[in-house]
């Protein structure tokens, strides 16, 4: 990885995997570009001085923003109206062709020192998975030991969420639709509780016990029995973006009497996910993953279609494409 | 008014006007009880420190609450599961009667000292319309010098809503249906801008300009234009009860890109009822209101049922009922 202080700085020959055609399969791919995720810094431009040599960094969801708007001035890059996403096309900028390659140029702003004490396998899932459940624990003050947070869908995001939450000191509740995940989510994340949210009767029995909830679901799914679980004051924090043209549900009537709210949250800022990869380096967080090589990709691409995935897949970039 | 630290103390003779039957039509009602809304006090309780006979007080929405509740314990008795109503009948806890009568007798802890400055009757009004839009405005930050406020609905909440935020030193701008409340927005009210909520193309215009919404209108109506008004971070707070059993359609996508929340607020409670008008008394800011007798209450309801109110009946209870 080099850090550089030039956003579009592209001259470097590189070697990643791309999808070619519109089949997705992916394929070996040499381009002129500058990229990876979690790694060594190789090199450091003339005016940087975050990084040195030989320093782990890494890149989360984001490698470039406009750095004078209201959000980029309040360390919130990811709200940014122009934040360049580490995976995708730059409308008008180029390409960033995602961090599946052996070099990986960043600007050191968007480049976090990554603790030591985390392997990177594990460590790599949390600059988004881990950020984006951090940033809203953290901004809705759902952080604070004691509370009684619900955690909805135990995906890549939600399994995250349970494991910041108990780091926390928080009492955590998973709701899920799928019974079969109560094993999962107590015995081996830790959480307290589980609810399984088709169940009226669980659900009605836990009538306004919690100070909130995260949501990660990203399908449509009601909204109003998820209300109906917080305390007065408490908040529902939506995660998942589901189908766009179908808006959500809401009744008004019991976000009045009981002060609740609802809101959503994308990810967070660098200089707040500086912060949750320290807190994670201490407390040993990690997101649970499947490490494979890029020559399983595509295989893999068909589990994650199918949910055959616990919970979240990391390639080994570096092994596979060894010079 | 007779200040008491007993909470069901209804032994004094009292006379007022109600409805005796299911037409509506108040007539002359003698009954015992105990009650008024701002008055002078005339007895205090052997255990009453808070008032002595000759203060001005005044009640508003809440006459009791549980006391032992986390709500309660916050000052938030307008969130207390058993709050007691002021103006309706208690549950197996006898009947409050409402504030129509020559006395009135409260808890201490449910009346708060009414400022000299502000005239009974503009002033009264405050108690409920008052409280219900500075409490949110408190709580969610919408209280800020120079923040972007819109209100929506210039009714007996929304013109307070207007009168408050100009007092925060706030720019306000007023949203609704009605293309003829603009001179009165702003001329009288000294709103700094106006939408017409229907015409999109002057929506459009404001979209992403305000830090936050308080939104006054009780009945049914889109959501979603709204939440574009705000920018990043900003905040909606409903207050008005629409249909409670047509839910509001809500888009997610706007939530998450823009971090915006959605709550409700019901009133507040008695301390910050004390605080909001002891501000209303240092900035002068009274309800506007059509002062009438007690017998021309019936013609009165059938006005206020038409919309033909502008903003507030207050009604001269002391003239009326002069022995």
């Amino acid at each position: 990885m080099a850090a550089s202080q030039e956003q579009d700085d592209q001259t470097q020959k590189a070697l990643g995997w791309a999808a070619r055609d519109s089949s997705g399969i992916l394929s070996p791919f040499h381009f002129t570009r500058r990229h990876e995720i979690v790694g060594v810094v190789t090199q450091v431009g003339r005016k940087v001085n975050k990084f040195k040599v030989g320093d782990k960094a890494a890149v989360g969801c984001f490698v470039g923003s406009c750095g004078i708007c209201n959000s980029c001035l309040d360390d919130l890059e990811s709200y940014c109206p122009k934040a360049k996403i580490t995976y995708t096309f730059f409308e008008g900028q180029g390409v960033s062709y995602g961090g599946f390659s052996n070099i990986f140029v960043v600007n050191e702003h968007f480049a976090v020192r990554f603790p030591d004490t985390l392997p990177p396998e594990g460590g790599a899932p949390l600059l988004c998975a881990g950020i984006t459940v951090y940033s809203p624990m953290k901004y809705f003050g759902l952080n604070e030991p004691g509370m009684h947070l619900g955690v909805v869908g135990l995906g890549g995001l939600g399994h995250v969420a349970v494991k910041f939450a108990k780091a926390f000191g928080m009492k955590v509740t998973v709701i899920s639709t799928s019974p079969n995940k109560k094993e999962e989510a107590i015995e081996r994340l830790g959480a307290d509780s589980f609810l399984v949210s088709r169940d009226t009767e669980q659900m009605q029995a836990a009538t306004g016990t919690m100070d909130g909830i995260i949501d990660t679901v990203s399908v449509a799914h009601p909204l109003n029995p998820l209300v109906d679980l917080l305390k007065c004051n408490a908040k529902l924090i939506l995660l998942g973006l589901p189908d766009m043209k179908k808006p959500a549900e809401l009744s008004i009537f019991p976000l009045l009497v009981g002060r609740k709210l609802i809101a959503g949250s994308a990810a967070g800022g660098l200089k707040e996910t500086q912060e949750m990869i320290d807190f994670a380096g201490k407390h040993n967080i990690t997101a649970d993953v499947e490490v494979i090589p890029m020559d399983y990709v595509n295989t893999a691409m068909k589990r994650l279609a199918k949910g055959d995935i616990c919970y979240r897949f990391v390639i080994d970039i570096g092994n596979t494409l060894r010079a």
